[in-house]
């Protein structure tokens, strides 16, 4: 292919044909396109657009520059679920052993944290022994006897984003909707799973900020998977305060494991439930949301969620008694962060409260820098909630004192006067 | 500097501080900054823009990245003159003696070929010996005694110049304003003449097609040069036609000679006179058109600018007497090409003489292509001109049978049945 020809199309505005998309990655990944000019065109392609057709033609070339999984012969559905990433969301972790004790087998490759947000695999890291990388067969063979995997991404699956997302980073073409739809869709496709759902985060702990930008974004990651030939669907959710109470990798299992039990924070719970009905009835396992939502329950009234759960720590390797082990992990410095001031719960910086968690260690700056399991915090309120003078708004966990995290924290926390209404957590649904 | 916070900038439609352009072209040319980041942003600047004050930046940055000279003690006025290329345009040949006969010294810089255009230094390599490349101290010596030097672009000017180009040139980003001004303004300032005249060709055979872009660059040229505290003029000329009759290296040499001893043909001794007025005016050497073309005019007809030649060649090691020289290396075979009719010539395409003289062995198609320096052809009519059939229309000069070469020449001359004005040959001045 002339790749100047290629960047002259896109530079004037142009669409690419499929074919010639699918050569450029092609060739980008064997090396022959060297990366200046795959840089130069991300910038072009950053600025002037990519249509649904070229954004699909994207994703299956990224899809295709690796391993490609299929469970279609597992003889029951498959379905994954995929969160754009927020402050506190441990879902995944409670909601894949949920699913496979559904029926429905949960093949998910998640990922680590990025920037300020958190990451299943770092979360599942902190169980000691836990493995994220499995063999395709030990993949295979787990799905078949206990119906769920839960690993990170490897080498062997779309390259060709790895090559991609590194230009990205370093020439400032991160967040274009065409590029993040790609990315993740192709990874979702390669992983395998027949139905995938969204959860595509909406505020100011999130990476899309308004409800235009969540929104857009969710319809073109359901519009991009159908066009790829799986079931999807996806909810617009909030992310205006921290999911749940616990933020940190230790102490998010073991507030996922209080919800495998049974208690735990509602708004995870509800989440999870939400995300599950659509797992549910996207891949077929159930007609009406009602059933779905009553078998959900059921699994965690009855224990069978949290034995999924433990088989799956088992299988990959990790302590068999993780409430425990994170138990025995725990920090030695507690900070209860006291309210300044009576008053109502006006907002809570979410993006601040994750970056505070990445600067105690629970998350990485840069790549290379290693994770403390152990440190994060407990928030203690929520929007809307009234607080008195001097009462805990949360307690934060680390190795050492740390009176600029408690000062931080404190920050991240507005009081007002006057009472404000809490978020809907569910923002949108799209089926 | 973070070249992400750059990108980003240009990416938004933001604005440079000169500062960063600076150091962003200090660090590209150390190598600090990957050629991947360096083209994402030539691809942002190319969509997004530059202003006249970060073209000016980006011109001092590429100045700056090399050598500069400085005659400014040289005693008498510098001027040099650069054209954006066409097709037989061989006036820096008659021009920079002719004006250093005047009494103003041309420290000219000159190019190669470019695409389907012809360059100053490939002509002058006709003459057998030649040499392109002098010292600074040969430089000095040679403007001090004969006032005239014609050499090729050396390593050390401007060379974050051949960086960028290199990279525009790959990933299509080469036709863009700023990026042309300050790629050739960069050059012209480093070559330290205090004068700089710009002939920006229009037409079929230029780079700029339309007036439009022709008027604009001009200016941005004269803007950007005055910027960088040189005097500055330009020219927007007639390139619908070649120039002269002559296209091809030792051809070319050879009607020079011929303008030098007062011959040759008009539009040739128009365009050099109208350029050396525009630079003895412009450098002050004389207040008045008509008299610097009386000086000029008067020049020629003595002898002197051909004798400024002679000395200029016998400098630089070519042989003596050129015009016995470019003969004894003609061509062994000139094809006449008939008019297949009667009638009026109507359009000449410019781009296409100008792409056969390259595939005739005149130009390269690549880097390291070989330039037979016989080849070309002489055009024998003119838009406007009057033809009966069979009458020859050009001379072929090659080195073998070329009917291919014949057909694509007749066809790039339009006849007609009815008679069209010639274009104006000086479109617009700025001064």
């Amino acid at each position: 292919m002339d790749v100047r020809d290629f960047l002259r199309v896109k530079r004037d505005g142009g669409r690419h044909p499929a074919a010639a998309i699918r050569d450029f990655v092609r060739d980008g990944v064997s090396g022959r396109i060297p990366e200046y000019q795959i840089s130069a065109w991300l910038m072009a392609a950053f600025l002037r657009g990519l249509d649904g057709e070229e954004t699909r033609a994207l994703t299956e070339a990224l899809t295709d520059s690796g391993q490609r999984f299929d469970w279609s012969d597992l003889g029951r559905p498959t379905a994954d679920k995929h969160s754009t990433g927020g402050v506190g969301d441990k879902v995944s972790l409670v909601l894949a052993p949920l699913v496979a004790a559904c029926g429905v087998a949960v093949p998910m490759v998640a990922g680590r944290g990025l920037g300020h947000t958190g990451g299943t695999i770092d979360k599942l890291e902190a169980i000691p022994g836990y493995r994220t990388r499995l063999s395709p067969e030990a993949m295979r063979r787990q799905l078949e006897t206990i119906g769920v995997v839960v690993i990170g991404q490897g080498p062997e699956m779309a390259p060709a984003d790895g090559l991609l997302y590194g230009l990205r980073d370093v020439t400032s073409t991160v967040r274009s909707e065409p590029f993040i739809v790609s990315s993740i869709v192709s990874k979702k496709v390669a992983e395998g799973a027949g139905t995938l759902v969204y959860d595509v985060k909406c505020g100011n702990g999130a990476f899309m900020r308004t409800l235009d930008e969540a929104h857009h974004l969710a319809t073109a990651l359901v519009d991009t998977t159908r066009a790829m030939g799986r079931a999807a669907a996806a909810r617009v959710t909030d992310m205006n305060q921290p999911l749940g109470a616990a933020v940190g990798n230790a102490l998010e299992v073991r507030e996922s494991v209080e919800l495998l039990r049974g208690g735990g924070p509602g708004d995870v719970h509800e989440l999870t439930i939400e995300l599950g009905v659509s797992m549910l009835r996207t891949s077929g396992a159930e007609r009406s949301a009602e059933a779905a939502r009553q078998r959900l329950q059921q699994a965690l009234d009855s224990g069978d969620a949290w034995s999924r759960f433990l088989a799956l720590v088992e299988a990959q390797g990790g302590t068999r008694a993780p409430s425990n082990a994170t138990a025995a992990s725990e920090c030695s410095v507690v900070l209860p962060v006291p309210a300044a001031r009576a008053g109502w719960v006006t907002s809570i910086d979410t993006f601040a409260l994750g970056r505070l968690a990445v600067a105690l260690g629970a998350g990485r700056r840069a790549k290379e820098d290693a994770i403390d399991p152990r440190v994060g915090f407990v928030m203690r309120v929520r929007l809307g909630d009234r607080v008195e003078a001097g009462q805990t708004l949360a307690e934060i966990h680390t190795a050492e004192d740390r009176p600029d995290a408690l000062a931080e924290l404190a920050q991240s926390i507005t009081l007002g006067d006057e009472q404000v209404e809490a978020p809907e957590l569910i923002v949108e649904r799209i089926d």
